[in-house]
């Protein structure tokens, strides 16, 4: 039972569900974005991270998603469970955290919950804006569309902070075809994108963050980065790293192989 | 450092934080209401019950936030960190208690997280609507004001299932001048509510669910029936309890003597 299988059966039920954010028509000439991300100690931090780095990076993972739909955060929601060894210094360094993240990205606190739990939880909700049926989807990629991505690859162990591309998303919006952020690793992503819009992809090239491996740019989480497709002879910013191409929708080759779609799975114990 | 005094620190940050759930105005006829709550294996429930009565309880929690503001819900997000004891048949009934919910409810799945962690935990964030300045807030109660609640209390261990008193709520817009829901006993919420509006309150009786004490009715937490307050001589559905009096904001009087505001704490380590 892997996290992709979960959530397309889920979906088979659920259409708002499967990509980056849902997206809820509205009356006005905007639409809502809704998209909830988890942080767990020993799986997304280790309490060994300042409390300022914890709460910081929960929300920009949520952000990361509004960015990868082009669209606008507005409202913010924070569930907390507390773990023993927190202290009212240690909440007060993750609301600094979370606050200060909300507002480079120009959003508000709205609300949230507070409990305890044996290890630290917390879940971030954000509702964003984006104008009608604008979204960026993964489902749009098209045969002959170039494939980029917004920055150089292997996040995880490389980088310190999470930059949610909001700005760069934004300028995708009309532009890209379809667009997800990089959070489970190139390979597992990349696949999904190609998957969702039922087409192929060949790989020319992976761009290495400093100190980053190549394996880590395939299949660790955590960059954040944008991968996205344009139409042929679309000027986008961005590292271009390929192509897509026909074959067997979500498969993807790189240097005359099969790249397999493997990288973080969330429901799975990792050691 | 308590779950009320963290919130109020919040919330002078975040004036959004605070009622049942953040009041978001729309450019169209309704505003949008947002809430998020968690539900934790060891606090909320024990891994003995049934996945389809975790399931459906989590999402009843929220629903009763969008209740308490006289709301619609429209778009639920489930966030799932999984135990090591579930498995594919757990998911499947937890599920099944989620989606009955919420079709019961008329509103959709939308989307949420997945990841494991060592006990099981679950948050849902419910996005509602309520017709523009409408939404029934905690501040509104005035002196004389009559004090209501839907129903009998002592749920926590005397009830097997949370309704959501949705169509209750609705019918009370226009005509409550402050609500909230019961969820961590009516002695601490009661105090919460006078508390928001800078009253006072005198409690004349405590209607009990059949088994349950008077104790459990002050004290514990899980009722989820809701607490509001009527202008005098307008006619209320419910269980008239007592009246908005003079006193020190936030004071509650019941059998001649000052009620202690002492519930459910969430944000405490109970045994």
């Amino acid at each position: 039972m892997t996290e992709d299988s979960i959530i397309g059966k889920l979906r088979r039920r659920s259409p708002l569900i499967g990509d980056d954010c849902a997206v809820i028509p509205s009356p006005t000439g905007q639409d809502l974005l809704l998209k909830a991300d988890l942080s767990i100690e020993g799986v997304h931090f280790t309490r060994e991270s300042s409390a300022e780095a914890i709460g910081a990076r929960a929300v920009a993972r949520s952000l990361s998603d509004i960015a990868a739909m082009g669209g606008t955060p507005l409202y913010c929601l924070v569930s907390l469970a507390l773990a023993p060894w927190t202290d009212q210094q240690w909440m007060n360094g993750f609301y600094r955290g979370v606050y200060e993240m909300l507002r480079k990205a120009k959003a508000s606190l709205a609300g949230g919950d507070l409990s305890h739990a044996s290890q630290l939880i917390c879940d971030v909700m954000l509702c964003g804006s984006i104008p009608k049926g604008k979204a960026l989807l993964r489902s749009g990629a098209r045969l002959g569309d170039a494939l980029y991505v917004s920055g150089p690859l292997g996040g995880w162990r490389n980088k310190r902070t999470i930059v949610p591309r909001l700005k760069f998303g934004r300028k995708l919006v009309g532009k890209a075809t379809a667009c997800m952020d990089i959070s489970d690793g190139l390979a597992l992503d990349l696949h999904r994108l190609c998957k969702a819009s039922g087409v192929a992809a060949q790989l020319d090239h992976v761009p290495l963050l400093k100190g980053a491996t190549l394996d880590q740019a395939l299949h660790d989480g955590e960059d954040y980065e944008l991968l996205f497709t344009v139409p042929p002879r679309v000027k986008a910013p961005g590292i271009r790293i390929g192509s897509i191409a026909k074959g067997k929708p979500g498969s993807v080759r790189y240097g005359g192989q099969v790249l397999e779609p493997i990288g973080y799975d969330h429901t799975q114990q990792h050691s």
